[in-house]
């Protein structure tokens, strides 16, 4: 007979090991037992971001709780390569969609960023981690990325480290084409990328101000996203995955070291 | 005094040409004048699919109606890109994300299509056709693409046009990775890449037999997207970002024929 499928992929707090007892929260719990009914001896799979993936199994289920075994690691961690999105917030379906697809695409971290014209309703970041955890668990990325502190973008751009390289998704008709602009960047060695942003504006663009000083900054590379104006959530997407096939993990070699060994 | 900029980009039916007199439909009047507020002499943005954009004038507005006048064409038609999607519908909010992010991307056609595991609510297509015309007029396209009627992807198959490369998004891992393999299809002379299609299956993917029937035909290429599961809609836009990157209107050559003739 074959062996069920675990059709369950969770995120969870504790260290994984082998034989570990995972007690899972409330509302994973609820998820586990209610929504998705796994009964005792059933399969699933769990990570913490630290220790890889695991097969784990429930030992025991009840409308209440339950306890789930750690069996063996199907998967090694990786780390996710260093890319952070910074991204001004719009409407809140849209700026949902943006960390949704940000945590698919594989990146490190998220910081959303106050520009001139960002115009947002109000940040949730418990809602926004929330969301970050459920695409992480279900895309299959050992990682949840860091959401970093909102901020002013002049600010980040004060303290902005140097070694990291900024993708500036300029709107202006004579800048480079992203995938054109980034493969200058490919490491000559072919290594892993180092650090890079993404920076994404609202709806409605940079100032010209704000334009000015990214375009003057040394580590900014100024791009092109094609003869199309996008709207922020479809630049956002466009420009990780941009990234991610020229630099990151979307390359033959990119992808195989991202795999992490399956046992 | 600076002129006013236009605000407001509207697709209609009518024909373009210097004087033409505009009636804008009956949603399309109370959006220009009681959403907008425009009043007469108000600049806007007009274009049809086949005439190129032009600046016209509001010449006569009420709360009921008003009429618009072509002044002088701004950007000379272009085609789009020979690039249809075809995508399994989903969820609602889903599939109108997809169709949005399709125009955006420059597609000159979009084909639902069931698939063993499509397991889509009822679709509406006037309901799509209105978001692509209202993705159309923000992005600054000159085309609404068409909306094909959905089919069974098995008889979308039965007739393929042989001419037509299918760009297969695969979600085995040995596939190549998207970017290197349409890199492969470039024209040797600097050309416009022929006709092709990207093909998304639904959240669940495509069943065996689907897949393998696929991987046959010889004008599909089958490539990967990288080493996470992405959710449908993300599929989508990152194929078709990957395609007008590597043959489509993103390259600088392409930015430069897509534009048309700014005057």
């Amino acid at each position: 007979m074959a062996e069920k499928a675990a059709k369950v992929r969770l995120c969870v707090p504790d260290d994984l090991s082998p034989e570990a007892r995972i007690e899972p929260a409330r509302e994973q719990a609820h998820y586990l037992f209610n929504v998705m009914r796994l009964a005792a001896g059933d399969p699933l799979l769990v990570f913490n971001g630290r220790d890889g993936e695991w097969l784990a199994e429930v030992s025991e289920a009840t409308r209440k709780g339950g306890v789930l075994t750690c069996r063996e690691r199907v998967r090694a961690q990786t780390r996710p390569r260093d890319l952070v999105l910074l991204f001004a917030p719009v409407k809140k379906a849209r700026t949902d969609f943006i960390v949704e697809k940000a945590c698919e695409l594989g990146c490190a971290a998220l910081r959303p960023v106050f520009t001139k014209r960002t115009n947002a309703e109000r940040l949730r970041p418990d809602r926004l981690r929330a969301h970050m955890v459920e695409a992480a668990e279900q895309c299959g990325f050992l990682t949840v990325p860091e959401l970093l502190e909102a901020e002013r973008l002049d600010r980040v751009l004060d303290d902005w480290d140097p070694a990291r390289r900024i993708l500036f998704c300029d709107e202006r008709r004579d800048a480079p084409p992203a995938a054109q602009a980034l493969a200058a960047h490919r490491p000559a060695d072919g290594g892993e990328a180092g650090p890079w942003a993404v920076l994404i504006g609202p709806e409605g663009g940079f100032d010209e101000a704000e334009s000015a000083r990214l375009r003057g900054l040394a580590q900014v590379e100024a791009v092109s996203l094609g003869p199309r104006v996008l709207r922020a959530d479809t630049a956002a997407v466009a420009a990780l995955t941009i990234w991610q096939a020229v630099l990151g993990d979307w390359t033959a070699e990119g992808e195989a070291m991202a795999e992490g060994t399956r046992t």
